[in-house]
């Protein structure tokens, strides 16, 4: 049941920091319940730069050569004996962790706590810079013919603002601050958007990204450079505060702001990793003010939702797509991604070169 | 439909730290909705004993003389036009904030955040160590017969407890682990009980607490002088953690482990204001580990709750109520409370005597 | 602080079904937190009519004459000595109901089930046709400049749509079926869109309705006269059916069709109250796919996010007001509104006449 | 790894209605995440009776000879290759649904939704009247010494109870009542207990059944055969109705009276299967009441706080076991099942012999 499948085929490997190189592998074997998947489009993610530079995030070490790339797209080229919902040439986008569906995480619908998950693109699993996947079938998500192959790979930033607005239970009509305007801030606003939220305040201290929010759906942004942020926030609450805080950036300040910037009952969601561990927060605010803080880490069951809110929002997606590369110019896409000469938003790679 | 309601009755005030004194003045007259209560119990809590020391708690102050007290019980001596849930008689828990009742915190069921809260013995609002108080049906609580006026007291740091737990969701078959067994510590225990638990890990310095709580349900105490809390956690858990973790000392320390102890997914309720404002926490494990958190303040319909739990527990509540005194003993009481000499759970004042 | 309010004013009594007529009466006194309403515009509601065409809406008897109308907004005339968040010329809307503040439900934040709830022009309640009305500071909001006194009454059926979306959960990136569009599934329709439901098919047998639905934003709309609604329903989600089901408009066969087009956990609404009392619904159905169905009475704590949603709508909300009305011709508006000749969807009363 | 497994074992098989038979057949294989269980205990279920007395339970045929019995328990007696969380001569409590772990229900915790779970004795899949049976490592759960066999297969029907209880958000002092006190009504008293629910309403028109419920945590029992059902609830909770209502005997009469009881915002459960499929159910009063429906479809993620909390009631559970048979009995068992001659509560097999 597979179609002009070839035997061999390009991949991107990281084999040490900055050292990337194309090499000619054969394409993947896939089981009965696995597809195999043409990937047509892959973002760059901040962790893979990450990986890229450090060779490391946290405790995943890169030991030995690794594919990156997890915010994938593509169609499917082949499905095994027992796929039954995805057929050959279906447009697919990809749901980057694979858990292991038996520990109790998984079982209670927080597959994204799973211990055992295999998750793209970090050590020691493969990722997508890649010209063919196989991939489980229950992890594939068909995408609509409105939506492009760059923008299904959004789905995945996207998930994670989703996550974060389903944690903090982001109710419409609401006021939401969300600082820190990279690609998944970006996202969240989009997110926030598609939960309701009315006011949706960013700050930034990037023009560029500020004015990105503003088109996505933000109501006020904030340039931490040239305003106060807390000030600002008062002012546009009119002394109210926020109902929902997110950080998104890692950036210690910003989470301390993003706490006192909220009102009684409030809630906080950490989506950042900052560098440091220990990062001091006003105990007796959160007590006395009955504040509420979600973690957020990756994101569960939220691939159809973001297919359905991303293929219905108003928002103009295209204008994230800054940098576009072949296979062949990884790295010269991690090298944009990492120095952001030109003020990327999002590093696009098509490892079958650029979709029509 | 007064009912041998005398025209003066005994109070006992703090003029200044250290400083109380019993004075006569007028019976309070009672509003069209208001019961007039003949105070048969008062117990003494940590912040009673902290206006009493250091003349103030946090932005609140004691600028003129304050009557103390605000867990209390008593009976109905009188009721205004109005009341209809209540007979001259009845017995009652008495409720010791009273909010506004039209803001939106009032509106939306968290009437504990309302700012314009008037609470008992939270200057300028006087308290209960008093003979008769004046206070709005609605905020009044029928107790059963099974329920002395002591246990009835009880229902105010329990509501604390209880606000804990349905904040944190605790749910049946859970591991919670309780840091400081001071009376709200002990409640909490009790209500975790409640909420159906079935381990509850407690932690203190004190063997009489720790016993305390073992008799009141905990199925584990740590003696944090004895014992590594975060070895004995991870030893009775098998290393998976705790489903939820109560911080109820103001302990940064105590937070801190409280927070490290949780397993994926897992809640830390602040309950304990610590003295310092800004504490460390590790947020990358919060984020990495999908932590909630949820700040405690007060607690908002949970006296009913309360009262019906109160009634059914199996735990031998009069364990608690170590020294008992006369509402002209209230500085001695208050002496015992603060130097706790003796190893006091809680101190009890009678502003009418001891009940029969 | 008043600030020329007459001392008369025009009022519209209903005396008996089917007999209006317009009186002079004395402006109403303000108490210390009410506030002088100047109506400006007032929305004729299903239940206005019922009143007007029957005398009765179930248990609700017009026992002497009545002020019908509850749907309204106006200008602040007046404020009482202890009104803060309002001040003379504020433009306001008016949340109809007033409950008591003291039962358990309000203070749980489930009002609309207090059992002394008064309601406006609900007897023995009088009503919004009427140049002035008082009403407590606490149940009026305040409306921004975008939004036209039509506009805000409209928050009154919006609210009924939020309470359901509310209470049903609906989550972004959901598919919803709501049956019925008179104004409540009308309103029902912009609220699911707020909360962010993506596939939203409506049914109705008018195509007026039905045509204002998709303006509403329906992306779906069914006409039951030309089509299967199951059928449809089963095409347009491929077989999966709906989350989530509204009815809101008391049919017996669209109610049991909401059930029947709900997939696995799906959520029924029933917001629309039939005239017989007793249903057929299919209860193997409702275990085995562990439906869930909730009852919607009103609404809670909807008026300040439902204004924040009608601010930021996209859709066009002044095509609903099809028919409007001086005071003096309040009898005209309730037989557009009862025999609905050419097609009316929001019938509106200006009291003080048209506003610019 | 095995230890001591024999080639062969014995099964009782259903050929047709009422006929049963013991074979014997070889041990299954297990796979490498399978675990091979000895039987020990299997608890006879309504469902079993029903497929012994008609050969079928709704759409669900038996086609072929099937082995019935799926609430059970057992001794790890052999494990898969890559099996890590049990050794050979662990005891085990068996989950009889095995879902796909790749739909959308599966993968968001709602497991029991899934449309390809292969459950215990539920055509064509085989039970547990068997030596031995293959079970996936996931859906096993360690038992403590502390509980029999026989009280693990419990868990099974009190999973239902659970699972009710949480779709239901059973509170801690709160009212419920509970119709209907077959195995699973009983069960569902239990776990209403470990809610912390504090009236347990319960009704039958056995007195053996009721008297049972009042040894497991029931606090008020009503005979229907003597008494009328709501006025005796009316008078135990003073005229406020109750907070939950369970219907657990597919008695339309007693759904109807379920429902009726309620007070304002109450919650009905659906756990009981009618034989009829359409019942009236009076709509005005669920939406006038904001009453809460849920169906409930057997349990997801309660075995492991099922064990829990079994192994910490003070309930004596040993009383349900009324009738005790072996594998070769199995005929015996049902009939006695089926016939209920001497009030049967429970009836055990042993396919295994009876454990010491």
């Amino acid at each position: 049941m597979t179609n002009k499948v070839p035997e061999t085929m390009n991949i991107s490997l990281l084999n040490k920091p900055l050292d990337m190189e194309i090499r000619e592998v054969k394409v993947p074997q896939i089981g009965a319940t696995d597809v195999l998947v043409k990937v047509m489009a892959v973002g760059v993610c901040g962790s893979d730069v990450h990986y890229y530079e450090h060779g490391r995030v946290g405790e995943f070490v890169v030991e030995k050569p690794l594919i990156l790339g997890h915010e994938c797209s593509g169609i499917v080229a082949a499905i095994g004996s027992e796929v039954t919902n995805f057929k050959v040439g279906d447009r697919v986008a990809i749901e980057s962790g694979i858990p292991c569906g038996e520990c109790e995480y998984c079982k209670s619908g927080q597959y994204n706590l799973c211990p055992d998950v295999s998750f793209l693109a970090t050590p020691p699993i493969d990722g997508a810079f890649s010209q063919y996947i196989s991939h489980p079938e229950g992890f594939l998500f068909h995408i609509p013919d409105a939506l492009s192959y760059e923008e299904a790979t959004l789905n995945e930033p996207f998930s994670v603002g989703i996550q974060a607005c389903k944690r903090a239970s982001v109710q419409p009509g609401s006021t939401i601050v969300i600082m820190g305007m990279g690609p998944v801030g970006l996202m969240a606003v989009v997110a926030a958007k598609a939960f309701g939220a009315t006011k949706i305040i960013v700050s930034d201290l990037e023009k560029i990204r500020l004015d990105e929010a503003l088109k996505l759906g933000a109501t006020h942004a904030i340039n931490i450079k040239e305003e106060d942020v807390s000030e600002r926030i008062d002012e546009i609450t009119e002394g109210k505060g926020a109902h929902y805080a997110f950080e998104t950036a890692g950036n210690p300040t910003a989470l301390q702001n993003a706490l006192s910037v909220l009102n009684n009952g409030g809630t906080l969601a950490i989506v950042g990793l900052p560098q440091q561990e220990n990062i001091e927060l006003n105990i007796p605010f959160i007590a006395n003010h009955e504040i509420n803080i979600v973690g957020i880490f990756r994101y569960a069951n939220t691939y159809n939702m973001g297919i359905e809110m991303l293929t219905s929002t108003t928002a103009d997606l295209k204008t994230m797509f800054t940098d576009t590369y072949d296979l062949n110019q990884a790295k010269e896409a991690m090298e944009q991604a990492r120095t952001n000469k030109s003020g990327s938003l999002k590093v696009m790679v098509y490892p079958n070169g650029k979709p029509e």
